[in-house]
């Protein structure tokens, strides 16, 4: 049936692929760096992955740039199977840091002078997975390092791009707009619905009555969390590096009620958004302790401040933080308003 | 030849073991929290794992707590082998978190006040674990909360007892001591040494050649570093959660010529300690990232500022980093000052 | 709100854990020997977190246990959930592992002989998750070991318990039952249905189409795979080992239309059920290779073969087998017969 | 002080990289697959790593291969060092295999047929990994699959490469080499040792006494493991992908008496090569398990036959089973004959 005659090492490219290692300091008139290999190859085994994540990335981004995500079309599962790939990459990626601490501080020394200013800073592929993500230059932790060109920061063809990335919606801003469009507060399904709350604060009974549960619930102190609440949900503005109140009641709808047939998938979709945030952030966190006991407190080859930098791009470069801030509004299972009949039907399968 | 009749179940005290496991939600009047039950088992795997990091310390610290440990003997080389195998466990607790991730957020607040004040925060084992190794109770992060008996601190006979371990020597006063005491800049090794630096600046002619080396590796922006240098191997004062002066200098020098015999075995000491204070700070980051994913910005259950107290202490509890900062200090192998053959031969085996 | 007053370390009595571990060697007479104590820890680890396994099961059994699993309850989707951190202690325990290869076989040997003839073997958790899970005692390798009651086997009681757990319904047969019932081969659903088969072998149109297209995808060398798919899927005979061909063509299809809403949870199932059994399959092959290392080919503690007791349980224990064997009945999506509209409607969200 | 201008993108050759990635489903009149990305990518990750391993490998033959390696020289350190990153990358490698289990049987099937008869087994970079290390075409597992050109095995050029490996000296043969060179049992250390066995069977006092030792520890149903200890160390042949006796009794002393400073890197190396094995052997079970899942009882694409080609290989491919089988021989430490003062001398530092 089939006509070719495929043999895997061509299939795979490895000629290209295994001729692409070439150390500097192995190269005439330097000592040999035995490391220089490994530091190679584990930063190319980095670049693979990161097309890997840009490839699935890719099709997710696709399936939410619809106007409509159908609930009843394949895409929906196959963005949380592929968001779950992203999720097992980002595992090994944070596990392969092992490998790279097998290289002493002294071994790095080495071949450390011939690489200035290169460094895993101008990882292209990394900052074009933190855009279309949704990290905007903006915010970027000491952004002026990107546009150094010859100094450690990025060729003017390589900044442009990562800018350019930023002006298509990232993956933040279609989450956003999937669930504002949530059409499960439509009044058709609330008909029935028996409110209890007296204060009328939000646009929607149930919202009244989660407001007035929430506050129940708060104690001494965490009083203040009422206002953030309030914020969170019924005021506060979009920015766009968050969602908007009306994807926030979504996300939080979706997190409470996430047993209903329809919101499984959903669910799961938004706690591997979570999840991968949270991976990103503990790699950060291991490169910064790696690049710590590997240079200490010099400045790093590319001039940045070194461990400083990453320590800076932990704790600012989450994307999903308004999903796992969530966790501070939730109200016990027991304590939550009934469902409508009608929306409980919605929310099911047809069978 | 053996007259007992062991039995796995009796030899491990299953039952005894089987039995500690009480939700409180289980009993009469709660509603059952599923969850609850992987939340106990989770902290008491860890706690079994803490029993037994204690337990290779205890004999690591029983080996430095020699006046002099011999070099010859199997102490040194089981010290290895036994931070090894922390090194190991620490491994795995990180792992471990994987496991309580599985509990979302809305699980965890079906028992979550049933807790209250009892938190993490109050595992004696960890505490002591710290304090043995030498954290210090006015280095802790937020120390007043430890004292807060009845509000999520430690009860008083707790609390004297993390305190009292503090009087014994801690494991990285230990390893100053023993660095202190490492013989190999008696002037005996050294007659033959031929120094080159012009300026006088160290006790020993070898800092002296080694500090006009690192001078000259600076580049422009790095100058400041001299100073360090100095502090740190010179003049430096020592408190009692760093490293003196000569300890550090001994350090730097089993760093630089760890292949030499006599200092393989210590030279994988000190690297497994840095190893375990960064096994230590990753799990505390992924502890503070996932308490972040659980509670939000809720304070916790033991009246800590939740996720904000567990980020300052990944930032503050480093117990050896004057061993990893050696790392601002190094110079490229080749540039090391030739040692005098008289040292070289007593680096060396018998054979 | 509260009224208890919990401290971390009563919640978990941890008094009564912590006073578990009574290596033999430590007794009086006998000299000590330091890895007893990890060798006590790991196992009674393992042994916590097999209680939370079979914590876990329970929870699906008993919804499985059910004359009819609502796909519109929040029923099922707890299943895969639960199932997902049954996967993710499975995954802990293959790379707990590793600890314990931190102990050489001469630490071992120090304290071997004492155990006798204790051994892993009796480890009744793990006896009763196989049993629960499916495995009859007729098919466990080198079955009579487990009577030798005084001789490395089990307890009178023990053993009895072990097959007592055989004659409740085990997940397997659950799993059979609930695929049998599946109604989507319903006639009613079916009514547009155009079959291309021209060969009347299957008792359902679709299956006729799909064995025609089967039968055709298989090459030279393939021929006698379509008297398997024959023996699977039309005529097999029922074992208590095994799917029933109903069951097998119930799983095939969720695993061929696994996109459509009703399926994607009960696909997770399925693939989270083989998952478990290769990890499980997996960590008996990390103990095989482990104890192979530490006791060489000598006879195991419990009078067992030893390592190769347990080579023979890493081939027949799998309990799964007819789920992952699916994947040889396979064709490519591309040429699935198109199913009827009204079936498709009702695998639907009634939105 | 330094000229050049590096950039990351460019110092790691990521354009020519990143170009090697061509899935055969995306050609024109093919339907794209979208998990063929993945295969693609894990495929060369395995490969850049066969790369590092074999760099490392190198290194470590280099030193093996000389006449006489010198305990006092840095290089036999080097060799522990570099043997442990190697064990860190099949770590790796064990790891790895999770993500492409997130490609499903049907996904693969997808583009499976486009692959024939191109297959993992191809890897040539693998097969002289297994070469270098030490295993012979004559004992691979179903070793005529190799020479099948055009149908799954190699072409001639690879084919010969893989045995010409083979002329050179495998890593197991310098081991051999190294350890029978050991000279510890000369007699000028043992001139004051005090033989206490009656029976003279061995050629040296010390394997006299070990051996009366060794017997009395037998118990009942272990008694022919007597012979298998006179075949192991004294009468035994020396094969090509076996230890001598002579070899097998150095090692044996070696992980005696692994405490004494000139044994410590030594024991090491030994713990190292036993724990490769050991995670290779992991990793060919896990890629059978993986295997089974997604092809069922397929045939392979290379025309093996598929699972069970792997299934073997997991069995027979141990190429330092003569070490890790020492295990079998072993007495307990309080036991071991004292040694005599002038070898105690050689083995320790000089000071």
């Amino acid at each position: 049936m089939q006509h070719n005659n495929q043999y895997y090492p061509s299939y795979l490219r490895l000629e290209q692929l295994l001729d692409c290692q070439h150390p500097l300091s192995f190269e005439e008139g330097q000592t040999p760096a035995h490391d220089e290999m490994l530091f190679i190859i584990i930063h190319q085994a980095y670049e693979l992955w990161f097309k890997q994540l840009l490839f699935e990335l890719d099709y997710v981004k696709k399936v939410f740039n619809k106007e409509k995500v159908d609930d009843n079309s394949e895409e929906l599962n196959l963005c949380r199977h592929r968001l779950g790939r992203m999720v097992r990459i980002m595992e090994l990626l944070n596990q392969q840091v092992a490998v790279l601490e097998t290289m002493t501080p002294l071994d790095f020394l080495e071949f450390r002078n011939l690489l200035t200013p290169a460094s895993g800073f101008q990882s292209k592929q990394f900052r074009l997975l933190e855009a279309s993500l949704g990290l905007k230059m903006e915010k970027r932790h000491q952004k002026d390092y990107y546009k150094r060109t010859n100094e450690g920061g990025f060729t003017q063809p390589d900044y442009q791009e990562i800018n350019a990335e930023e002006t298509v919606e990232s993956l933040l801003q279609q989450i956003n707009r999937w669930l504002e469009r949530m059409p499960f507060f439509d009044e058709k399904y609330w008909v029935d619905y028996q409110p209890e709350a007296v204060e009328k604060i939000a646009h929607h009974p149930f919202w009244d009555d989660y407001r007035t549960i929430y506050k129940n619930s708060l104690t001494h102190n965490e009083e203040n969390q009422l206002k953030g609440f309030d914020e969170h949900f019924l005021y506060g503005q979009t920015y766009e590096d968050s969602l908007s109140p009306a994807a926030r009641r979504s996300a939080l709808f979706i997190m409470l009620y996430r047993d209903f047939p329809v919101f499984q998938t959903s669910f799961q979709i938004l706690d591997k958004l979570i999840e991968l945030d949270h991976l990103f952030a503990g790699w950060r966190h291991k490169h910064y302790v790696m690049v710590r006991r590997m240079i200490g407190m010099r400045v790093g080859t590319g001039n940045t401040s070194g461990a400083g930098y990453l320590e800076g791009a932990v704790q600012q470069h989450y994307i999903f933080k308004d999903l796992s801030g969530l966790a501070t509004f939730l109200i016990e299972r027991r304590k939550l308003p009934a469902l409508p009949n009608t929306l409980i039907q919605a929310l099911g399968f047809r069978g």
